[in-house]
């Protein structure tokens, strides 16, 4: 996607062929800060303090964590060494695990003479992969756009409400909740994003609200507790979300709050659609309320929040009564009955056993 | 109630006797300030301003704004001009409105010379009667918390929910949602409130979180997006709230995101109780989603906000992206068919007309 009319993806390697480049996603949008990583630490490191976060993302950025490991030391203990602590890093998405996953399938039983270049290969695979992905679920989804534009009198614009980020920030390029709306704005489709903040870390605020203003996409940023007012007004008329793991039932963790929103599009008839690629899928995985773990973060990044003050700088402040003590699990879990569908790189199916089974029929009674 | 062993009410006369003191909501919970308001246009001011909020407390403020009003001029053209400044300050909560009628009606037909004596009384009253009437509330939805208590194991603590500040300084004294809960903390009931933030002006975080601290109720803050997570897993046995007007067939409205909670309750069996004095009751309307005027607040609250840097100063940041607008409705309307039941000074009943009726028969049927 661009940046000020400059085509960046999320992730790359830099022109020595093997360090890793990634933005300070904790800096945005205050400053684009490029963060050279060296080292698997240095992977394992940006995913935990979330300057690298979206769950496709994060999968895409142990890839290359991996292959950092390799260049260090390509032994089968360093190779595990590196899985384990890579996978430590966040325990919702699922991206992450079948990343590491993929890359150990590419490195183990090869000589370790070759796995340096095997993994940067694989890892290079995998981001090419997710841009491709997200381009195809962009393509996918834009019916649901366009079906919503038709309804419209008079050319009236399409509100679609998004909560957190799932654009081209969160996954290599595209996005996979954003990649439809910059395909239907680039299409002269005329669309309108309402931002749920998306506190406790305002990834909405500050990643959703500077990408779809960079590339010059209406939208208001709205408190997480505003939409289900504005559908009750008939002011939504389309909500898309990405995810950060699928069960096999259709089951949807993504950030917290999203449950929320999706309880109000189906108490106002208003269609609540989730954008993921293949990867977000956990096959081994039915109940996601009873078996998806949801990760518990520092309570500080609810009592304290940084922005930018009048002279730019940027300051942390408290935002709690003092010595109030506070709890921030980061993700929910929406059940299947609440999602109108599901949209992969491969098409639109329900948030079922068999609407998934109906995309993925190689995985279907496995 | 207390801060620090010391008895206050959130309101009260100067020992001049006609000089009008508050807590300024703004300044807290970094500091209590006390405000002093000399002049009706003080008191539209910091109503306007929310230094002065809670619904029960804009109706207290607005009274004594109208006989401040009558110490300066006690005409009819006066007390017309009052009203209707008052009046208008906040749109959706209806105490305002009641208050303003009362001291209307103590009023006209009345001596000028009589007036600023009688409108000092009847504001006087007004407190006084609000006190009472919370303290009622407290008794009459303590049986909620008592029930919960009950159905705990090994005496387990009464998770509650509540969203916004519906505490003391809220209300003359006691609160509403808040007040069976200081009376249940009182009485050696082990209880403890999850506290919504409640952006955008984290009335929550800031107020109800430093009323129950300072009342020594364990207390937890939590984003707005996380209550519906937390019911999904059994964390919340009963949902407490204030609200700003209760229609005549018991639609709620109250801060923005109380409805998303309302849905989660009801989705995960949560009970959800409104707590209200009678004053917030507004008869002449019956479908709150579209007949009550939603306050639309300025942008800004949701752009910037305020909190303590690491040198005490209170700092304002900005938290939203540069060059992107931000919508502000600070009130939403939860159905009457979400709540479980509401809680006025003279008991409990269903969030129904006919519920209403059977507290208020002398309103039935008018």
């Amino acid at each position: 996607m661009k940046i000020d009319g400059v085509h960046y993806r999320s992730i790359w390697l830099d022109a020595d062929g093997w360090t890793v480049h990634v933005f300070d996603q904790t800096r945005l949008p205050w400053s684009l800060e490029v963060l050279s990583l060296g080292s698997m630490e240095d992977a394992a490191r940006a995913i935990r303090s979330m300057q690298v976060r979206g769950a496709p993302l994060i999968g895409a950025c142990a890839a290359y964590g991996v292959a950092l490991a390799m260049r260090e030391d390509a032994s089968d203990e360093a190779l595990e060494r590196a899985c384990t602590t890579l996978a430590a890093t966040r325990p919702t998405a699922v991206n992450l695990h079948w990343a590491i996953g993929e890359m150990r399938a590419a490195l183990q039983n090869r000589p370790r003479a070759e796995r340096v270049a095997a993994a940067y290969r694989r890892a290079g695979e995998i981001c090419d992969e997710d841009a491709a992905i997200n381009e195809a679920i962009g393509r996918n989804a834009l019916p649901l756009i366009e079906e919503a534009a038709a309804q419209k009198t008079c050319g009236g614009r399409v509100n679609i409400l998004t909560h957190c980020n799932a654009g081209w920030i969160a996954t290599v390029d595209w996005g996979t909740a954003l990649a439809p709306i910059y395909r239907a704005h680039d299409a002269g489709i005329p669309v309108h994003v309402w931002v749920d903040e998306t506190r406790p870390r305002s990834q909405g605020a500050l990643l959703t609200a500077w990408e779809l203003g960079k590339h010059g996409v209406p939208h208001t940023v709205i408190a997480d507790n505003a939409g289900g007012h504005l559908m009750q007004h008939g002011k939504v008329d389309l909500c898309l979300v990405g995810t950060d793991r699928v069960t096999a039932r259709g089951d949807v963790a993504n950030k917290i709050g999203t449950y929320l929103k999706a309880l109000a599009a189906r108490d106002n008839g208003v269609p609540f659609w989730v954008c993921l690629p293949h990867t977000t899928i956990d096959w081994s995985v039915q109940d996601g309320i009873a078996e998806i773990p949801i990760e518990e973060r520092d309570g500080r990044e609810m009592t304290e929040i940084a922005g930018r003050d009048e002279s730019g700088a940027l300051r942390r402040v408290r935002v709690v009564a003092e010595g109030s003590a506070a709890a921030n699990p980061a993700f929910d879990v929406t059940p299947a009955r609440l999602v109108s569908g599901l949209v992969t790189e491969r098409g639109r199916c329900a948030a079922s056993a068999e609407g998934l089974s109906s995309l993925y029929p190689e995985r279907a009674g496995r």
